[in-house]
């Protein structure tokens, strides 16, 4: 073992471990070599080209743990081709962004060939990532040791190992120095300030830094209807004129902050270099399962899986049970609204402040319940959306993300809607929506990040005793550190943090005309909301990959249907207050009338807002037209260099012949 | 100029005329001598290396009319140079479509080195036209002869030469062998049977063949409407049931057959080759004006125009003199209904067939009033637009048909809306709706069609008569078929073409539930449109330039609105139907909720469908995808050699050091 240590230092100097491969315990000799072989083999060969490294303890000591962690780097050499392979976007001297090709490299910003912090760590280990991904089956017909685990040419290794549970996990390493220089400016010092999201995106990649500059910027975006809504609830201002004002304002104050973020968003990823970043061919999904057959796109042999079939299982069987599931919401919804007469039964007879008290009981057990139903939900919908056996990860993704909606959007608001449109009660509807954002948010903030935290230090301490280490964290080896981040948990994607602010928005926007406090609790909950999910990143959960993104994807879709719906509520709520009413004591229709009026003219405005507003800013517009036209320049000199040749034998041709 | 001819002659054995240049009587020699010698020059020399020549009498005679025009066509090699530079589409061997390169011309369908049909004859004109168009100055500061006619490096100088008045037009000759065949599978004969929608796209490009496949596709989209709207007109079906199913399926099928229609679309743009033609980079318009300087997208000198001055006389002028306009409408709207209120009291004291009579007159007058007002307004927008000063044609074309179609959708809408909505006349809405839609369909296939026809006839015979000719039309010689074609009107775009289809599909579409039949006269004036369109494009108008296109554009998103709005309309109509009335006698306002709630849900039930039917078939989708994996594919592979080339070299290095 250890000649070969020797022999990988000799080769590289530099070896700087980025992503760490865990096999399980009782992996087979045989399989362990051929992987290692497969990804430090050349790129002619069918390999990654990569460079392997088992771990070892610093002093050679006996590992008591698992002893099948591998170390997977690369040469800066082999990582500037990867990253034109990936289709990384980068600054150019001149300040525009481009495709980083190999070639054209001395034409980048801040490259040179000894600068290895060119490429951040976490670009490198995207790289990785992705190059251990496609790494493909020539003609194994199964993984060495494993003949249960079947391969075909083209068949992604690390997949097929994954599926069989020989590898158990691999990640990237976090990067000690750089993550305490991010916490610092971050959030150990209290100060108000913009986040540092370029350094955010350095170090976790764009889809995490994307999700905290959309924290951030909802956060500021809100604030104004919080400021006027403060003045609201401290002098009870409940005339027609202001009411209407203020749920107007709210209305149209949505539509331009979601087409503002676009404009934002596109300016933030034009600098990182996602924007022009193209899509690469989408793989099938690891879960996704089925007999070999021909992709119609590729032609090559991969399995393949009726979309009828699929078809038929999303319609008879996941559709079906997500209506059993929201009827199941609408009943508890019920009991609910039982328990709270009860509660206001027993406060008419005893008026005590414990019964006071107790008036609130029954909105907190619903508020728990809701959350406990919810988890049990996810579960499910993830286990029907494998079920349906998606071909793509994005698919997936998407059906998941509609089912988990639907369900929270009702589990949240249908006993909202049922106060406010059935039993017609305001008081209970600023009550119930007090109640219930207020105790969300505790509990999403406690179950999020406190929580997992106080597990995780918990952990981290007895890890460190069993090392017999009082040392301090940054002084930890890479042996103790890897051991420690590999027990770390997964962080699973942005989809419960968007989830989050979006149910937060319905809060703020479907009864804003009733509760206008909404918007204050909202921006007090995102301000804590940004430290502890930097804590959740920094501390709690291994690094995750970098993932490109351009946008924050289906949830614009949701956020502008929410807002779409607000309107409806908001202008039903304003018709039923019973100032409106007021002025039209002879006519119920009159005022229907007006309303639905009002309604409908707010839709267009929104929708023809919508239109107006460009998706991108005019210089970032400007700089992607350049590019374009650059390409197209580029193409036709090509061209008119091959016209002026062919021609030129025509007329010679022709000349000939005078 | 003998010797010059022969000199063509032998040069290019097969030369065949494929566009007319009109140059103005008096142009002066030496600009003659100028362009003609810039059109032949070498593509390197900065010329558009296509063939000229000038038009004479067959039998060598003097010209009595405009000496100058031209014949310009092009060597077969060269127009398939051509087609590579206007990335032309064309279908492979394989069935597959890609786009043509003269290096891979052996792999596309039917090429053959003399198969001089590979490119129809429209697609020869569509080069010819964008190589004359893209014919640039290089150091002239002016047109030779013409020294208030500036250029610049850089502009384009057929441009310049319309601008001034040298170049009166240029256009296509048409082809008279192929028109016949077009004619005769296309209208000759009276029988049942779909278009020949490829035969239109070869000759007159796929713009026009779009619009063609648009209206027999929409009319085959009305049957269904047509056929139930029947059995409701005869036997007066007003029930209650009945009237909200006829509007339901209405609203339902408006929204289906608008998605449907973007996949056949698709399909046929697809089999076209448009669908994958990539937008080249948009040159400003002919009419814009302004300082000479730097644009920042190509980084050359054009002339620039301030979008800041272009938005104040958009919002300053434009939008206010569009306000006036539509003021103005609805002015003569009221006038209208005075007059409607004249003829019924007339009627109501004579009560003879006379005054019976009387009571259509208002309606007639006012739809001729309309169609008046209309054209007027159109000359008013075309000057603002023009005036607004837009750099694009597209964004031109967008301004230009935003402001006609609002001001048609008030003209011919406002009245309908008036009786339905605020005069709660069914009757009358009914009557007038009729009458406007049976008016409108006759004056238009009028003014469109026969009227032009009978003048050109006219005037054609009196060509012939000039000519001394008794000869028929296909024995004209090419002398004596340029001068009709150049005397032929211009057609100008299929922009009425598709207003007058909006228009009706809103009279079909907005108050179907009142009357029924409207869809039935919609099938039968769409079957005769049909025939006079393909008249019109065939014997009265000049050949137009072939335009690729993959889609109708804005025309979608208008026809999308219109059926949002039918929607609301429509459920407004059935909630104010007496029938719908009678079952909530006691609480209109429950029946006003009611309707709100239906017509939400229909909304909502739009999008969905809209979201949910895929916009292209799927074996078309998955053509695409095709096409683009093997894109990906082929720069992967040249990535994976270099990276293999240049890691071969750094391990070489690595394996010395050792």
């Amino acid at each position: 073992m250890k000649e070969s240590w020797s022999a990988f230092d000799t080769f590289e100097p530099h070896f700087r471990p980025l992503v760490v491969i865990e096999l399980a315990k009782d992996t087979k000799e045989e399989t362990k070599e051929w992987l290692t072989q497969r990804i430090e083999d050349k790129k002619k060969n069918g390999g990654a080209q990569l460079l392997v490294k088992p771990l070892a303890k610093e002093d050679g000591g006996k590992i008591d743990g698992n002893e099948n962690i591998y170390l997977v780097g690369a040469s800066y050499l082999r990582l500037l081709l990867g990253a034109e392979t990936v289709g990384l976007v980068k600054e150019c001297n001149d300040n525009s962004m481009r495709t980083f090709t190999y070639s054209s490299r001395k034409t980048f910003k801040d490259f040179a060939e000894d600068n290895h912090n060119f490429l951040t760590m976490s670009e490198c280990q995207y790289i990785i990532k992705h190059e251990l991904e496609n790494l493909r089956a020539k003609d194994e017909k199964m993984i060495p040791g494993y003949p249960q685990a079947k391969l075909y040419p083209g068949k992604s290794i690390v997949r097929r190992l994954l599926t069989n549970g020989i590898l158990i996990q691999f990640f990237p390493l976090h990067d000690k120095e750089e993550l305490k220089k991010l916490r610092h400016i971050w959030y150990s010092r209290v100060k108000i300030s913009f986040q540092p999201l370029d350094e955010i995106r350095c170090y976790f990649g764009e889809t995490i830094a994307l999700y905290f500059g959309f924290l951030e910027y909802f956060t500021f975006a809100l604030v104004p209807m919080a400021l006027i809504g403060i003045p609201y609830y401290v002098f009870a201002w409940e005339d027609y004129d202001k009411y209407v004002m203020f749920a107007s304002f709210n209305l149209l104050w949505s539509t331009v902050i979601l087409e503002v973020w676009k404009r934002c968003c596109a300016r933030m990823t034009y600098r990182w270099g996602t924007l022009l970043m193209k899509r690469q061919f989408e793989e099938p999904r690891p879960g996704f399962h089925g007999v070999l057959g021909i992709n119609p796109v590729t032609g090559k042999e991969e399995p393949v899986y009726s979309s009828i079939k699929r078809q038929l299982r999303i319609y008879l069987v996941s559709l079906p049970f997500v209506c059993l599931c929201l009827y199941l919401s609408l009943y508890v919804m019920m009991i609910y609204f039982d328990m709270e007469q009860l509660a206001l039964d027993y406060h008419e007879e005893n008026e005590t402040s414990f019964s006071n008290l107790m008036l609130f009981v029954p909105s907190i057990i619903y508020a728990v319940v809701i959350e406990i139903m919810n988890r049990i939900y996810r579960y499910a919908a993830e286990f029907l959306t494998s079920w349906e056996n998606h071909r793509l990860e994005s698919s997936h993704q998407n059906h998941l993300i509609l089912k988990v909606l639907v369900f929270n959007f009702l589990n949240c608001f249908a006993s909202l809607f049922y106060i406010a449109f059935v039993l017609f009660d305001m008081k209970l509807l600023r009550q119930s929506l007090a109640t219930l954002l207020i105790t969300s948010q505790i509990l999403n903030q406690f179950a999020e990040a406190l929580f997992p935290y106080w597990l995780q230090k918990r952990h981290n301490k007895k890890i460190k005793k069993r090392m017999c280490a009082s040392k301090m964290d940054s002084d930890l080896s890479l042996f103790e550190q890897i051991n420690m981040e590999k027990e770390m948990g997964t962080y699973l994607g942005t989809f419960d943090d968007y989830l989050e602010l979006f149910l937060q928005f319905g809060y703020v926007s479907l009864f804003s005309c009733v509760y206008p406090l909404a918007a204050v609790f909202a921006v007090l909950n995102n301000i804590t909301e940004t430290y502890s999910d930097a804590l959740k990143m920094c501390k709690i959960f291994k690094r995750p990959f970098s993932e490109p993104t351009a946008n924050i994807g289906v949830w614009q879709l949701a956020f502008e249907t929410m807002s779409v719906i607000s309107v409806v509520t908001n202008c039903a709520l304003i018709g039923m207050s019973s100032q409106v009413n007021a002025i039209f004591p002879e006519s119920k229709t009159d005022l229907i009338l007006i309303v639905v009026l009002v309604e409908h003219i707010l839709l267009a405005m929104k929708f023809v807002m919508a239109f107006l507003i460009p998706d991108k800013p005019r210089d970032i517009q400007i700089k992607l037209a350049r590019l374009e036209f650059e390409s197209l320049e580029a193409l036709k000199r090509q061209q008119i260099k091959l016209a002026a040749e062919s021609l030129k034998d025509e007329t010679h041709e022709g000349k000939k012949r005078i």
